[in-house]
């Protein structure tokens, strides 16, 4: 029998009863751990979590509370060695894959620690100065942003196990508000073991990290208007949360981020071999191989000017045939597994989805023959590219999302063509453009702008300085409109608003100005 | 047969058939026209006005689409004078009553299109100024809001026909987002008479501006993540549009304000005719009244220190008892029926309610007798005052809204049990308190503010010269959380975020320089 990973609710940690979900090993299919949060009393764990914890958060300024969003990164750091090991059992990750999802989450602590330090004493934030409203000049009015006074119920995806869990907390615990967070159970191992850490090093007051491992059960029933939800996710869970019936009643508020199918776009006038062609090609290899494909943020369609486009798609697949798959232990891989045979079963009927309207250039539907691995109990999926012939009559490709290392490449006849395919994927978090015009960078941002919460548009002068297509920053808002959840976390102190209720406050300038004294400013 | 108001959907005026509403007099019971939406080709309409209406805002700049907002303003104040009589008619309004409506509205969109003359050429807002993401400096990113590619869908409330349709319409405009309003069925005659006028002028640009008279029937069905949804209402319609299957399906941004509970707080220590107390006595009973109580803002929770609450209550009710009830069209009257008598046995419902925890000072749940008013025919409501034994132990006044001329005083003992009566409310839109002490004025802020959207915090100073517990000013946040909706409307340039996506744009400095060359500041 593996071990059971335990819930940390109402200050204790505490089991649940049989086993709901068993984790396991997708490269050698081993069982790991087994989670089960059965016979849990959540309403109490809630009013606990809202008195003790937000209670205690409630008494701290900001500044305070930024120094404990710093120590819980401290014994994060401290403890790091152990989590690799975790990571490359439980989510078949490689070192590289590792490293973004540990310390993607350090880093993130750390840089809210950072921005928190900023706004020392204050308790509340300061949204808009005050304005005036009527004839005299002493009746005002001034916004604030104020802490809720709930729980944050934060529901995280099996992808990032760690800067999942502690990019919400993040901002969730330097705003004041609580954190509950459920970790997807087929990968909990990592964000248990970097709970057990933080609590048992003391760092946090009573109540303000709440761990749920196995499954949500009523949760959402007992949620009041106080309480915040932040889910990340699939489309389909991501509707069961918001069109809940106590969610709905109570107003609560949801931020969604659901998986999109989102595009990388090379500029017209791109010959092969231009750095914008070199710094496109490997982009796009690297976001499809990176944690296998399997980041909400990765390219899953490629446009390129129809001159090029084969050559693109061969450019592609020679770098995705040589890249090293296996098991992740070995030095020489460059990709691993996905994280279960589940997700393996939905990778390939994915795949078979696409190629009902694509052709497929590397890669398939198939597990892979690898040395030294069972194809019976591993979930292992090789790098699979496809090819359309005519993008814009294609439905697929715009609207299945196949969440591994897949991606398809489509051909543009001009500029408005190539825009109209990125927004047909019906809002995405990023898309990411490649080119040496700046003009045509600036007006493709404008024009699929509305359908994205992030676009990266890379000229030669930052080829090899930008941070990525799929790696979300701190600093910049992360979310997208429609299929992508219309959700905003992150993007440096805008992601407090979620934790905070919007005030206008009308009175004397006198008021207004004692009050104005105690906040900090959100811009 | 009275007239059945048309709908002005794809560019044309068009009937819908059969009746589904009678539209009447609730002061002589007349019969003043029928609408009806059955049969209207509402998906074709919302094409229309994304493609027609949403196409022309697009090409234009703020500045440009502001010239609009003042453009219908200016049209509505040249035929105002027919618009008081259709109020008067229709939602038995007394003069200022209308005045309220009417030029709430005018005066709203003055607002707007004096804020969006500011913003000049630009045709995307700047959020965030450019922020270092890495090491190379010459790589960042900055944060925009690009307006929304589709329609706005305004589902309004029948007690603002004209503030409530023009407030709205304000900010999409000037967004470059096309409305699609809905008034209620039951005063539609003032929104469409409005809509006719501003049609007939020829300002706004074909599908900018799109009148549904009648019910919604499918709708929502239609919407695509790049709508929008503003509502106002009661919290059951509220429900039923935000878990719409298609709705959460595809993530469409909903922004509602629901009726709340909201509360008056007069201070600790303030005497029975101190100026604090007299402010606090004129304010409750203007909100009762205006509009016969009629307004989702209206003060229905009254909440005085015990030693005088009695003295509180007395003084209410010798001001209501002396208001002037009666056809508004009487120069005499200060208070009209309700807009229905549908309305007028919710609001003795709720009453009754009400009055089985607490004593009925003055008015009660049945129709009163006027001179020379039909009880069968008209929708009066007297001018209800309760009082509550243990505001504490009581349930219903914290939960029941009568939505009309009723208010319930409660005694509280200390400062913080007068706060936790105030949040028992579960969200409110807004909130007032009274009182001397500024500093106790700021605690109360802190305190409460995290379950409203709007606090009007009174001290002598300014106890003649604001705007009002009930008055929403553009300047100010709209709105409030849980059994208000979690939703921000107006609030300055603020209000234009729901027609908006955020958008993080990460680049070369060069780039994003240039792109920001072209924006607005947001703040």
């Amino acid at each position: 029998m593996s071990e059971q990973l335990e819930s940390y609710l109402s200050g204790r940690w505490l089991r649940g009863e049989g086993v709901e979900t068993k984790l396991t090993d997708p490269v050698k299919g081993d069982e790991l751990a087994t989670v089960s949060a059965k016979g849990l009393d959540l309403e109490s764990a809630l009013d606990y979590a809202r008195a003790k914890g937000q209670g205690a958060l409630r008494a701290m300024s900001y500044g305070e509370r930024a120094k404990l969003v710093g120590a819980v990164a401290d014994v994060l750091a401290a403890n790091r060695a152990r989590y690799e090991a975790i990571a490359i059992a439980n989510s078949g990750n490689t070192k590289l894959d590792a490293a973004i999802d540990i310390d993607g989450g350090i880093g993130t602590l750390k840089y809210y620690a950072r921005l928190g330090q900023g706004l020392g004493d204050a308790r509340m934030l300061l949204d808009e100065k005050p304005v005036r409203l009527a004839k005299a000049e002493n009746f005002q009015a001034l916004h604030l942003m104020l802490p809720r006074r709930g729980a944050a119920i934060h529901i995280n995806a099996f992808n990032f196990p760690s800067w999942g869990l502690w990019e919400k907390a993040a901002v969730s615990l330097l705003a004041g508000v609580p954190v509950f967070a459920k970790p997807a159970s087929s990968t909990a191992l990592l964000a248990h073991a970097m709970v057990k850490d933080v609590i048992a090093a003391n760092v946090l007051p009573d109540g303000a990290l709440n761990l749920l491992c196995g499954s949500a059960g009523d949760l959402l029933s007992h949620l009041t208007s106080d309480d915040v939800v932040a889910f990340t996710g699939s489309a389909d869970t991501a509707r069961s949360i918001r069109g809940h019936a106590n969610v709905v009643a109570r107003s609560v508020p949801v931020n969604i981020e659901a998986d999109s199918i989102n595009a990388a776009l090379l500029a017209p006038g791109e010959a092969v071999g231009s750095p914008s062609f070199d710094a496109f090609v490997r982009e796009v290899t690297r976001e499809m191989t990176v944690k296998a494909g399997q980041k909400c943020t990765a390219i899953r369609r490629v446009f390129a000017p129809a001159a090029i486009a084969d050559a693109v798609a061969e450019a592609l697949a020679a770098k995705l045939k040589s890249t090293k798959v296996g098991d992740p232990r070995e030095e020489a891989t460059r990709m691993g597994p996905l994280v279960t045979r589940g997700q393996q079963r939905a990778a390939f009927d994915g795949i078979r989805r696409l190629a009902g309207e694509a052709a497929t250039v590397c890669g398939g539907a198939d597990a892979p023959s690898l040395d030294g691995i069972d194809r019976e109990k591993s979930a292992f999926v090789a790098p699979t590219l496809l090819k359309l012939n005519d993008a814009s009559s294609a439905k697929a490709v715009h609207e299945v999302e196949v969440f591994g290392p897949c991606a398809t490449v489509g051909a543009y006849r001009d500029e408005a063509e190539a825009c109209a395919l990125i927004t047909r994927g019906g809002g995405s978090l990023v898309a990411s453009v490649y080119g040496e015009d700046r003009d045509f960078l600036a007006r493709v941002v404008s024009d699929v702008g509305p359908s994205h919460g992030r676009i990266l548009a890379v000229d030669p002068s930052i080829a090899s300085a930008h941070t990525g297509h799929g790696i979300v920053m701190p600093q910049c808002n992360h979310g997208g409109p429609g299929r992508a959840g219309a959700g905003e976390e992150l993007g440096g102190l805008n992601g407090l608003r979620l934790y905070h209720q919007r005030l206008a406050v009308q009175g004397s300038t006198d008021l207004l100005a004692s009050l104005q004294s105690k906040t900090a400013a959100l811009h």
